[in-house]
């Protein structure tokens, strides 16, 4: 028999949260992370893997959305101009009211290593997602690949500025800004 | 007493390569890359810290190299430009001798995640040591970072198009045609 509790995904995110902050992602335990939110950690592990899940749960929902995304952007746009589409309305519908989550995780995973690394490969599977989206919309050669890895690039970037950024400049405005930017760099190149 | 071995380094290289492509990296030891290159464990391990060592140690002297060109780039190219500069001239320096050790390096990484995720420590470490370079030429704000993840974006996908490529096209070439793509997918993104 499982007893169903109410929004246990949530609590134990919180918990987790809490306790990766005060304490340190390494030196934290599962079984903490239960009793902080008064659960079991047989519920923790319905819910994740291991404590390294809760902070990277959300990455098949955002490509997911992403993919999503590139194949409903206007057929005008140019490349790189469809991954700058697709990251603007994610940024929208899924960060924007998680901010503060999306500050504390940043600073969690800037502090360890191994989190980098992880967060290091779900963005380069996230490139190769949406380069394939982009093949799908028939962009040919190595054009998708880089329209994807540069839109990427560009999203890390911006991301690490919302999360930094003291102002109250929305995620969607700064990776506006950010491809603004990157045209210009680029501009002259070849 | 340490007895010198000509070109140790070398033989254990070749011997681990040719090891990794014979029985995957996973499978192969330390004794067995030693034994091959008619040398010791301990000689390994003054030339290595482990066997993943064998496909990294070149990192740090590509990214020494690299910031030097940037630091040595004409000082009318814009911020990306100076970044294909770089590496086309490490491509020249550095790559274009080792085409056929680079191919079968690539094969092998791709084979592994552990692997993969050391490549793209690597490539984002990289990224960071370019963007600081680039601020040290007084390039400000996010244009530093973004041209440094645009570059090292570009280079990933250079890289693997020349290690899959069967025509006799040169690394610095492809740099130069996949940095003609990266601003035809850029253009009128903004």
């Amino acid at each position: 028999m499982t007893r169903w509790e109410p929004n246990a995904r949530g609590r134990l995110e919180q918990a987790a949260m809490e306790l990766y902050n005060e304490r340190g992602f390494e030196s934290t335990t599962v079984a903490e992370i239960a009793e902080r939110a008064g659960l079991t950690e047989r519920t923790f592990f319905r819910y994740f893997v291991d404590k390294r899940e809760v902070l990277f749960w959300g990455a098949s929902a955002l490509q997911e959305l992403l993919v999503r995304n590139v194949e409903e952007a206007p057929g005008t746009l140019p490349p790189l101009g469809v991954i700058v589409w697709a990251l603007q309305h994610a940024a929208t519908d899924l960060f924007e009211e998680r901010r503060d989550f999306a500050r504390r995780r940043q600073a969690i995973i800037s502090a360890n290593d191994e989190l980098q690394e992880r967060e290091l490969v779900k963005l380069a599977k996230l490139a190769s997602a949406l380069a394939e989206a982009l093949r799908q919309r028939a962009v040919t050669g190595p054009a998708a690949s880089l329209a994807a890895e540069a839109g990427i690039a560009l999203f890390k970037v911006a991301f690490e500025r919302w999360t930094a950024d003291a102002s109250k400049r929305t995620l969607s405005e700064i990776i506006r800004d950010c491809a603004n930017d990157l045209v210009a760099v680029t501009a002259g190149t070849v």
